[in-house]
């Protein structure tokens, strides 16, 4: 049974009215507001009154089966009425009239908050420091790294600061403000900020003209599919990898100055193309990071909550021990990152500390989104309808080989590659006029990024239109 | 006649039920928290169902008037008739349960939310960038100024980047990762990201064991009081601190390899110890940058929203042209900048851009407050009775000169000195036993950040206990 069905009612299909997409009122209305805001990168306006599940409405009437999600940041589809129970609940008018500085001032309804939050965490791990965006998640990651790296140098944490580092950190001079490396790998994405955005290497556009940390990265591994033809192929590039990666930290501090005091990952590159990384390549990084004494960071923040097949997709590489610190956002709705061991809460009290300490409200809705994946089985729901939709796919991929190449994907978190970004471009723009909605990744590649209650017959709808569209390349 | 007293019933006075604050009851749920979350910075656990307007319940029946007011982040006070409303209504569901990523697919009651935000610009400004805290808000406005500058620098927005700023800022590197610098002020804080973090000067503990960018810091005005028998020495100040920031300007692309493209201020720096810019030295900063091709950034995260007597305290100055760019968080809700030239809108779509784009559920809230500011006259309500409770404390200040030093403040956003830190600490946990909540800076200062809300009768009951705090000290 699906959760779809006994909820609320998502509309059969999808309905395109308008013979180009963006319609004539969204083409009006986005002149409207783009006298307010930078309204280029705006695809459509949407109407989320009128979206209901898979399906999102807009402006002029269309309505696109949603196989994109907002940038793969919407767990449980629209107008989920869960959550709107919970938005309209009574801790939820507090959190958003009364929002609390939450480390000085808590409210006596912020454990309960947490502990629902805490209920999806990752195996392994068992602690919470809450954020804002992927970006702001990432970059506390990297203060918690730093200030245990810090710490373990000094010689532990009962080591006070010198007078050395309280006098040069104001200078941002080291000792205070130390020589530290983040470590990352080509084409990947983990934010915009100053220092998120010096580990981001995918695109030019997200880092032009902004100063950046000089610091280094590794190569991601690069497989051939499908993969169970391709195991040696596979084995040698992650030992390629590999190696570049201990080449870094070991050579880093003596030709750039800087130690490399952790190392950030995503199990699966989104915005960089899609570019999956093997159980092996993520246990030897931990293998690694601990010879080295490098902070071990997953980056979950696309991949997390469920679409994967698993609640965060590096749980299907069973990391032992498990990674250090795992940062989340976007489907999630709270951000943040996991930890499980008290190294990594800071030494010093009002060390990691900001105004509001995350924001309650996402949290709320955090807490829902959870509940209902665990009472829906959802994750079970997304390994049967990935395998479904796989399975259709790789149907389509025997005809047309040069439009779907690398045919890739875990749970419904699925890619393919086209042979051009012109041809790529053109499927997805081919692809909503045929009703769907999907987005995508890398010079040329397409991503799936649906709900977690997608289903079957979405599915069905999704490779129809596909083949509609592929047929028209 | 009172906003409050129309809307909902205050106490007439706080109560005080425990010996020691934090209370039992407190204690044991902050012992609770902690296991979930750093709980070593809370002061007591908040009670914020039976909190209104300006007082502040805890989980013991104690019942503060809070004159600290969540870090200065709640503009109208607890259970706000008006917010509670904005968060009942239809678009606050949307905006929280289909959280829209809203720079690709913006809702149709966005560009609405947006229009109410704008309402609350600064003189002078008319478009606004959203991001979700000051830190970040301050670093969006970075990435505006580097933008532009190197626009400039390249000929102006129709050039396009150069094959090698494409390929060079992939690695980190000039010209495409530019070496350029942002100038703020010694005792300054924007926030604890790693750029806005290099910036921020007022604490080892904010900075300590991050990496930092080399930027340079000025000397900010540090003026004898009252200000009106100190004119000939504060203009010096002025002058002096004046040079420091051309002489920054001009020295640091030639020692430290890398140009001034921002200079940001608070125009009292509150974190820092509520030092205050006179209108000349901000006027100054203002033709230093235009004459050195600075972009020029006022920080209003804590000063903005009315607390200094205007809506935004930099409009005091009068600044000739605007300021570029103007930062927001706090007490409004929703974080960005505001620009009021279009030069400020990235060359490149996607340039300044992330999945979210800004939090719609704070916007609206902040559209809600700036309503009630301006349907209440909030702003003369603070000047009237700011200049009640300055009168107030000048008296007392004549009593206990030691403990009352440097009396200094604009609106309700007041500050003074004691001799020590020990007195300080001492006075603010005292003051909380006689029922008043509020916060110090700097190492010996008292700050006080009502809502905007406060009245005479609450000033009087501060300065109540602020006297009876002081006699026992």
């Amino acid at each position: 049974m699906s959760y779809c069905s006994k909820a609320y009612k998502e509309p059969s299909a999808p309905k395109i009215v308008t013979s180009a997409i963006p319609g004539p009122e969204s083409v009006k209305q986005i002149a409207e507001l783009d006298k307010n805001f930078d309204a280029r990168p705006v695809y459509f306006m949407c109407d989320y009154e009128n979206s209901v599940g898979n399906y999102l409405a807009d402006v002029d009437g269309n309505v696109y089966l949603d196989v994109y999600a907002q940038i793969a940041s919407i767990a449980l589809g629209y107008n989920n009425p869960d959550l709107i129970e919970a938005a309209k609940s009574p801790e939820m008018i507090r959190a958003l009239v009364e929002r609390p500085a939450l480390g000085n001032f808590p409210g006596k309804d912020f454990n309960g908050i947490l502990e629902k939050v805490l209920k999806l965490a990752p195996k392994g791990q068992s602690q919470v420091w809450s954020a804002l965006s992927g970006a702001d998640a990432n970059e506390q990651a990297f203060k918690a790294a730093f200030v245990y790296y810090r710490a373990k140098e000094r010689g532990g944490f009962e080591v006070k600061h010198s007078e050395d580092e309280l006098t040069s950190v104001m200078e941002n001079q080291a000792p205070g403000a130390p020589e530290l490396a983040v470590l990352s790998f080509k084409k990947a994405f983990h934010g915009r900020l100053f220092a998120s955005g010096s580990c981001t290497r995918s695109k030019p556009v997200h880092k032009l003209d902004f100063p950046a940390f000089k610091w280094p990265q590794a190569e991601y591994p690069y497989y051939k599919y499908p993969l169970a033809e391709n195991e040696d192929y596979n084995k040698k590039e992650d030992e390629r990898c590999l190696e570049i990666v201990e080449n870094l930290i070991k050579t880093w501090p003596s030709t750039k100055g800087a130690k490399v005091a952790a190392l950030i990952i995503e199990p699966i590159q989104s915005e960089g193309g899609d570019n999956h990384a093997s159980p092996y390549f993520l246990q030897q990084l931990r293998d690694l990071t601990t010879k080295h004494n490098v902070v071990y960071i997953i980056d979950e923040v696309q991949t997390g909550l469920g679409a994967t097949g698993s609640l965060w997709c590096h749980e299907q590489a069973n990391i032992t021990p498990p990674p250090d610190l795992v940062t989340f956002s976007k489907k999630f709705q709270s951000a943040g990152y996991w930890f499980h061991d008290e190294k990594f809460v800071p030494q010093l009290a009002y060390s990691i500390f900001n105004t509001w300490c995350g924001n309650p409200a996402s949290m709320i809705i955090a807490g829902a989104i959870g509940e209902v994946i665990q009472r829906e089985d959802l994750i079970s729901q997304v390994n049967r309808v990935g395998d479904y939709l796989m399975a259709k796919l790789n149907k389509l991929a025997e005809k047309y080989p040069q439009h779907l190449g690398r045919l890739r994907g875990k749970g419904t978190f699925i890619a393919f590659d086209l042979e051009s970004t012109e041809t790529r471009d053109k499927l997805l723009k081919t692809l909503k006029l045929n009703g769907c909605n999907t987005g995508g990744c890398a010079s040329a590649s397409v991503r799936l990024r649906p709900t977690l209650t997608f289903e079957e017959k979405h599915a069905d709808i999704f490779v129809e239109a596909l083949e509609k569209s592929l047929a028209v390349l």
